[in-house]
């Protein structure tokens, strides 16, 4: 199987085109889309989806994906063997959210012509002449190490992360994602509350905190909520209704979360 | 194969987490998506999107719908095998509309853990963690019995449905659906003009009444028409435009249509 | 494999039910869709769609469109075998711009009733009566001949075009499509520029010339850029921004190239 993330919309035919390619060297691998609503060339939403996603797929998935704002400069086109999968994409920082918990086997610079679609790619679409094809053979078995040579792992870019500090009864954070929902995902680990009652707070915390609780109809109809969210994180939601049009946030408000005694 | 309808939007990756969890248990099961946008926690959308589709599906179809205000809370997570398909979902009213046409054969409560993803499902996403796989199992041939408690299908869950009425020579119903063309589709069904001439008014009723046709090329370019759609329901539209644009009427709007005798 | 293209968008079933009568017929056919949010019965945008992306598929991929203003008139139903695929869908130019480039090996009106979905199809949705069954049965082996009646390919529907007129030193063409990233894709072909320094300029012509470059970022961010996009066109893009906002065009606008000598 092979998942395929991009920035590219669903009004244009450049998923398709991939898929196409994919089909043409790999017929029997069906694919997946993970999303292609990616903000242009936001690398950081992209590697939070990735990030979230991955863990579901089978192992040996081979996860494509294309965000790809400095295609055609000398950015690295790559392809990562890991303990559970296949990465393939531009070296920009897309896969660190996986990373992070993921072992790499291998690390590779796709830089062998032979398993690109054509001699001479597209300055512009490496998605379609470079990244889609690598992503067909992995799928259809060709060693990582046909693909071009290999790199180090530790030169891998990454990307600078939102703040995430940690206190003795607590911590804040930043939304790092606003869903389909409206529900505020932070980027503070369930860890942080497990097995604690515990209260978090939204910039410009002038709200009063609001209280966790276990799942969205907990509270009344519209009340917002803090919850750990089905991906591991912290969560503000309102329930039947949108935290971020209540609270009016965006990606990066900071978030404040504390633990507390049960007893009160 | 198995359907998969949601409230979970295009943008985010909830909809491929079903679909990775789908191919890890069931990894021959093609997936199709039927809708991810319908409006948030909609059911009476969801409901009728089900219903729309349902017809056109091999046997044995397995349908997974998950569109589910109530996640988390006490309401049933139920799987449902009929006669030409099997549906999966929350007990909240989606399936009712399959069912108006459909016999069931067993009706069962997704109570058995052994069939969850894992055993303490989150509380906010059971359709990655119970109805995703509970479709995948039946989609690779799992007995329903299995999955979890028989349940009494004369208990499920009935939604409120819009008011249609039948007179002498016609009927007063509602817009069901508005689609993606600005057609709106009622819920009269086309009996009602079987082999008739007749005429459609919409609310507010001002417009002089719009004449049964039998396609939307068979008015002027921009002129109202009313016909019986794909769906098998009447239909209000515009030729090369929106009717819901032209009329500013939004579901549950009342429609009343009269049959009259051909010579005039 | 088939691939499907609409103007149906992704909030209503319309493109689900065509797969699930594609799967009642041909289950093993995997389809892939090319893009369903052209704009409502937009044949040349629907035309460039499926122009670009055609050559991309495996050969013998089935490539099914329904932009179909005039269902249920005259128009006719066709499916085309061609060197490289089949194409079904209406007559109505759709397929003009893959058969610039394609030879036309049969066409056939689908006029054969044994394989409509039924004996009498709706009158508003050929797409699930008529085009899905046909390309189901071609994916499965059955011989075009057998699906209706033999047409003259010479007779075929060819829409207006935009704008094209060569000169000299360049040419005078025109935006035929505008993509998700605000990229403006001509209709002047790369060859115009191949090998030489170019520049162009774009209605209302106000700009100081755009620089012809290799890729989106060989210039600033938010600046503008013309390049040979990977369709094959010559594109004006704008690095990590939108050149249809920028320069406020739409499709039709006329865009005015001119090579010169490299030395200045």
């Amino acid at each position: 199987m092979i998942t395929i993330l991009s920035d590219f919309g669903y009004e244009d035919t450049y998923v398709a085109v991939m898929k196409g390619v994919v089909a043409s060297i790999a017929a029997q691998a069906p694919t997946c889309d993970l999303t292609h609503t990616v903000a242009p060339q936001s690398i950081l939403a992209a590697r939070f989806h990735l990030m979230v996603a991955y863990p579901y797929f089978p192992a040996g998935t081979v996860h494509l994906a294309v965000v790809d704002p400095g295609v055609g400069s000398d950015r690295r086109a790559i392809a990562l063997q890991c303990q559970n999968g296949f990465l393939v994409g531009p070296d920009n920082g897309l896969f660190s959210g996986v990373l992070q918990k993921e072992t790499v086997i291998a690390a590779i610079a796709l830089t062998n012509p032979d398993y690109w679609r054509v001699p001479k790619p597209s300055r512009t679409f490496h998605g379609r002449d470079i990244f889609a094809p690598a992503a067909a053979h992995l799928a259809r078995g060709v060693s990582i190490f046909e693909l071009g040579d290999r790199i180090d792992p530790t030169t891998l870019v990454t990307p600078a992360l939102l703040p995430l500090t940690y206190f003795a009864d607590g911590c804040k954070g930043s939304v790092q994602h606003i869903d389909t929902f409206g529900n505020l995902i932070t980027n503070i680990p369930e860890q942080v509350v497990q097995g604690k009652a515990w209260r978090a707070r939204v910039q410009p915390f002038t709200d009063p905190p609001i209280l966790g609780v276990q799942t969205y109809s907990d509270v009344a109809d519209q009340a917002l909520s803090a919850l750990v969210g089905s991906h591991g994180w912290l969560e503000i939601a309102c329930n039947r209704g949108s935290a971020a049009e209540r609270l009016s946030v965006d990606v990066g408000a900071e978030v404040e979360v504390s633990t507390f005694a049960e007893s009160r």
